[in-house]
């Protein structure tokens, strides 16, 4: 049984991976926390709140709300609504909670679940660094509390979303990526190198609707309602007609099936200034690297497995 | 017979992609110009003139001095000594000439040639841009006169050599060479990509001074020798032992027989600022890309085929 | 903005290259010209222009009719009427258009449109070479007046179609693309080591002809019947079973998107005696290569990349 | 143990080939037929009744003089002195054998072998097809007495060296060839694709000479002499330096061991006519192919192993 804490934005893809978590019998998710990203950090946590409902998890799972804006305060910076719509979720209304957002700061709502289950935490960061960051500020030994960290965002090899060379969870907040990268504890980024490489297709999503299990049809109608909006944008922007990438649920399932990718370590620094390059992840590959942490890298994933892994948490 | 126009900074790799040049049946050197780089523009203009001497063609190729320093001036910046030697030539000496550098600016003399052999100039980089940046500046109709323009330098997947993601010829004026990318010209880029994935053994170097023409024992000896410190050079700073990249000679190989490169047209821009990623240069791979002209990047090379075509130059 | 001058012989392929060509934004068609190929150089005039009506383009873009019949005259020479029927368009009707050919000749059409455009027109060629070789044999200032020209037909390292080693638009007039290749033009060959890596499910074209935009609605449902021929005739010939190559579109493709393939320059010529090789591209890679001008041949590509760029254009 | 009947024209690689074969304790060399190729007919002769002396095996083998000429006459023809010298052995003499060649017809000669031996002959082909060509118009049923047919000759997809696409065996007598490839026998042709994949250093040689067995001091000396030439012919036209392609040994590598190759069986013809294609293989890789045998090409090798091979049976 894997213990997940999870960060998240949601956002579209978050609440696709927040429903595949709460399916898989191999993981106990112990709390939420959610900063500003594919929308408002109090839209995000709203949007939270209803998914554990939708799931049938009201009340069992703390949500706490926490950032609303980087690490550094704003800058331009505009929510992907073409993706993800108004309000998050492809502008997709579902039932309110009764359960309430955790009444304590985002920094002590995490350090708190990583003393309480220390050293079996998994930490699944799913949008911008923000919160992390500025637990790690508030509690340098946070760090030690926790197992591994798994992040979806950023890229090495394949062109990056939000720039040519960086994916939108770094450039939304690179310092704060940067400050989590530095510290010492394993940290695997699950980046556009393997997210992009998974194609998953709507009419496959459609598929799984009619035939997964019967507690789970309302859940995976849901999926399916919330992506025509995400599809849509993936197909303006990336120009992909009838499929999209996968990104958080990747992150997801990395940390519970870490098989399915190659990784390789480098150390590596996240540039924060820059005028085409802000939020790119510098990997130092020469002989005579600078001074920065190794990071796990995912450079290749089995594709075919990775849909076969996603959709077998719904059957 | 392809006309050669060689912007420089010679430098132990500049000087063996020069003689190689000269010793091309099918290719005519018209022109030398000099900037600093791998040493100062004066060390270098006085090393290109003593190398037509050793070549044997002193008087019979014009040489330019030009640019002491960056487009936008000097930034901290040392001369590669443990490549190149105090002198740029690997602290060889060869006799001076008695040919002097010719006295007109470096944008005057550049523009003339390319005017007296309008449309038929193949312009080779094998340093920074600073010259030809200051040529199109002062003499925008430059660009139109020109066939072609090669040029050494600069990495798209390959690691740097400089910083983590910049070449040295990059890194030294990326205001140069950000201005030349964006003219509208043919540009092929020979970078690391390519360069380092040449393995030049010394020893087959040696083979060859015994082997060679006659005529060409003596720049093969002085091959030999300067090659000596770039050998030493890299074995510190890039692990290599008994062997080193071919960076210079292969943007002449590329400019003389295309065929041993693949290639692929992305729009490009360079780095400019950042605190880890100035002189990189940004390959717009997205769907939407930014404005900005198409580059040829070399990607692939046939590496055992450069080698032969080095050394048959002397044979 | 990319100025266009398209040279084919309309043809399947060829209707679903220019219906792009007239979708894209970035693009502007200047002219059309026929010759003899997928059909008769009249009927392929007639095609044209019914697809500029179809396109809403009545009046706007001149279409001129040229070469009944190769270079030299004809050989025996069917029509390939499994792949594009009697009429070229798959045997599918559309409305005749009010706008005449052209009262000029080839020649005089392409060198006039060359000159009022001088340096910016991309030469595209969708069929036979014989009008750009009649114009260069007309008028030899046409080839410095074109910026590049971008080629569909032949194939370098796949097998042929027409014969084991010649593509049809190579097959049905060497002469003319021998002429054309030893021109002093940036000429990219677009052959079939790249275009049938292209696999188009026609399911996919259904799809998108629920989906996209309202007023390509009437376009794409016309490219969905002449597919049906199209799809048949490749069923048939080279046992694709619901799918079938992208020629034409793909050389359009390569004109405006060129990072999408990887390219190698060779010197070229074309056979055309031989028993078994007429038409067959020889590129010479050996170390002393026959005199021939070095001509650019896309040798990989980015396949779903290439199907989401079609699609795009027409949602 | 395996019968072998050599056909060949030596030659330099011819006689590494022959002295590898008669080296070799699994192979007995039955007869040795020559043709107009490396030399003329004569000489070939003459040098394999010497090459049979220096191996001691004088007075063992028969040997048989063929064709002066190709099947239908000569073209212009020049012998590869560059490469083989004036006598085919790169210039050195060694001692006249007493042996006289055979008193017969080449064709009597090399059908009498394989009825004496039938079912278990393996016809080794080294230079031009002209002898066996000639065999089997005179003596249709020779076809069956054979039970495989190796040649070294052609080149799939590997640049030609007698022209761009074709090799100098076919080259030099396309029509034989061609005869030879449309009989009802197991042909493997082993061709450029994979004799240019090795490299076989000079200085390997050396090094052979000194640590071989005692017994084949002599012969090992001896190829290194032959060798100087024809290592400076290919510096000379390949610009390989210090080393050269493997050709005929490693036909006979190919009989005796054949998993050191992967092969793909094509139908296949030769190129007869043709003004840049004559003498090349047309391989028919379409789905509806021509009409023609298919043979078998070798199109990949193990290339340290087959250097290890070749040491190995001199140790």
């Amino acid at each position: 049984m894997t213990k997940l804490l999870i960060d998240c934005d949601p956002g579209v893809d978050d609440a696709m991976a927040i429903l595949f978590a709460l399916n898989r019998r191999d993981a106990e998710v112990i709390g939420i926390s959610v900063a500003r990203g594919n929308c408002s950090a109090a839209q995000g946590t709203e949007n939270a709140l209803r998914l554990l409902k939708l799931a049938g998890r009201e009340g069992e799972i703390p949500v706490c709300m926490g950032a609303a804006e980087p690490l550094y305060g704003l800058r331009e910076d505009r929510y992907p609504t073409p993706f993800h719509g108004e309000n998050g979720l492809g502008n997709i209304k579902i039932p309110a909670s009764s359960q309430k957002a955790a009444d304590e700061e985002v920094e002590d709502f995490l350090y708190r679940l990583a003393l309480e289950n220390e050293g079996e935490v998994v930490l699944i960061e799913l949008g911008r660094m923000t919160n992390i960051a500025r637990t790690v500020q508030k509690y340098p030994s946070f760090v030690k509390k926790i197992r591994r960290v798994v992040c979806m965002g950023g890229t090495v090899f394949a062109p990056g979303n939000s720039s040519p060379v960086a994916e939108a969870n770094f450039y939304g907040d690179p310092e704060a990526i940067d400050l989590v990268m530095q510290q010492d504890w394993p940290l695997t980024v699950v980046g556009l190198d393997v997210t992009t490489a998974i194609h998953l297709y709507y009419d496959d999503l459609l598929k799984l609707a009619e035939r997964c299990r019967e507690d789970c049809k309302e859940e995976v109608k849901f999926l399916c309602d919330i992506n025509v909006c995400y599809q849509e944008g993936n197909r303006r922007q990336n120009r992909m007609f009838g499929y999209f990438p996968l990104h958080d649920p990747l992150a997801l399932i990395v940390a519970l099936e870490p098989s399915i990718v190659n990784t390789r370590r480098m150390p590596a620094r996240v540039e924060c200034e820059g005028k085409l390059t802000r939020g790119m992840i510098v990997t130092d590959r020469r002989d005579h690297p600078f001074e920065g942490k190794n990071v796990e890298f995912c450079l290749e994933v089995n594709e075919r497995k990775v849909l076969d892994i996603l959709f077998d948490a719904f059957m």
